[in-house]
């Protein structure tokens, strides 16, 4: 969906080509090009194909994939346009690793849609993406790719530094997305309460709390306040649903290991307790082995 | 059913009558008597009425509804049977405050067994209630209840002093219950392994951890290791649905309030924290709200 977005708008503005995993979801492309529709209106004609060597070698890559599609994703791109920039677009930390030898773009993107079909997404919430240099990857080359992700009526905005924006919304996801996928909540305003003794939003505030210890000792300094952005969203009376939430209850693997995963891996690495995203981690890991067969 | 449990083999020692809260339920005993199967195998004439005023005034009255029954059980016996004392056999803590100006015996019950019909139960694990005074109530009674319920086939024991074991059990339930409902994993392996970051077991663990600090604080000295009765519980290989599990999966009310509220109570009045108590709390209470409409 986040990839399809890129897809149709940058279209307008560079050559574009889609690698797709199914056969008929590139010939749905070839044949009726990518539809847009929501806040933005049209169709822009893509070249593409389920096998790389179909397609010219791009400048740049972009990988939208969700977190658990990110190996295989990355094994498909493996020897093939070596000259080829990444940009990765995933939730939780990590994905940079799984490009050695390239450079790469991080980016998290706040912006959201619906896929319709193959050939069809709706562009819903119009918020920025944030991208930064991963390693050695050249400031000017982000903001190269920012200006032209702007060109093409998206919203981004270069960092020279992206972890204080990665770990905001690392802290961010990983305490609304388990919480929405273990209460069955979507992001409502339980998650803001802290009234009385047993209100969600005590439990939202110290999931935050401990994420900031992290950062604090990883020595990022947060670009926002993920309380502040937990508040905000839920003022906004919107009632999202959390991937997450989406994912347990269609019984799908989901991203844990990549959000609070890393997290707690990451607060273990730096030497802070994180009880309570370890709760809700195992939590979550256990559900998922609730629908395997014992 | 565990009421029924109990009157279907009290009613071979003594008179015993069933106030039940649907008429159908009160004439299906009457006509057919309540068959017991399973470990047992009988069937006991009863009298049974969905009115107090049709039945005589027993010398004791057991309720074993849930906790979330309790209250409208405790109301109708409001100003009824004035000289009955009453045995309580809850979950959780506080069954006997609504009982006041009685004698009340606590009880806490390990056995099981599953409900078929208004008039058939089947008893399936044939483990002890134990027993204990509540207030004044003198410990001769306790003892002379336990010699009927060991006298009509069930296994029971007298406590002078019951909160150890209840609160054994309460730390167990707390725990059990609330990580099954959360995780959807029935009494399994995966509540005692504790190898890998994100084993569930860890975290089963340090709730049982936090339990046994508000106990100690409370100056209860517990009659079992709640984590112990969990390993020995997951080595059977059974299996057991929590009803907690089954309970969220119907989407009816937990009893949450009365098993990991208590205990979340308990420990603010002593002054031990138990974020993960409180972290479980409140996930168990936003899945209750994720089924009301907003």
């Amino acid at each position: 969906m986040i990839g399809s977005l890129f897809a149709g708008h940058l279209g307008r503005v560079a050559e574009v080509s889609v690698l797709t995993r199914r056969e008929e979801h590139a010939r749905a492309l070839n044949e009726h090009g990518l539809t847009v529709s929501g806040r933005h209106d049209f169709v822009t004609p893509v070249r593409a194909a389920a096998d790389p060597a179909e397609l010219p070698e791009p400048e740049l890559a972009i990988v939208a994939t969700k977190t658990t599609e990110l190996e295989a994703a990355a094994g498909r791109l493996e020897g093939v346009w070596p000259g080829a920039a990444v940009m990765t677009v995933q939730n939780g930390l990590g994905a940079e690793a799984v490009f050695p030898g390239r450079r790469v773009i991080s980016a998290v993107t706040f912006m959201s849609g619906t896929r319709h079909s193959d050939a069809h997404v709706e562009y819903i919430l119009d918020t920025e993406t944030w991208l930064g240099p991963s390693g050695d990857t050249p400031f000017e080359l982000v903001e190269e790719v920012a200006g032209l992700i702007v060109a093409s009526g998206l919203k981004a905005r270069a960092f020279d530094d992206l972890r204080p924006a990665q770990w905001s919304k690392l802290i961010f996801n990983a305490t609304v997305n388990a919480v929405a996928a273990l209460s069955g909540l979507p992001h409502d305003h339980h998650f803001a309460e802290r009234e009385r003794l047993g209100d969600l939003g005590n439990l939202v505030f110290d999931l935050v709390e401990e994420g900031k210890r992290v950062a604090s000792a990883a020595g990022v300094d947060l670009h926002e306040d993920p309380w502040e952005m937990n508040v905000l969203a839920t003022q906004r009376g919107s009632r999202h649903y959390p991937s997450m939430l989406e994912d347990v209850e269609a019984r799908r693997p989901t991203e844990i290991e990549h959000i609070t995963g890393a997290l707690v891996r990451e607060a273990a690495r730096v030497g802070v307790p994180v009880p309570l995203h370890a709760a809700l981690y195992s939590l979550v890991k256990g559900r998922e082995a609730s629908w395997e067969p014992d």
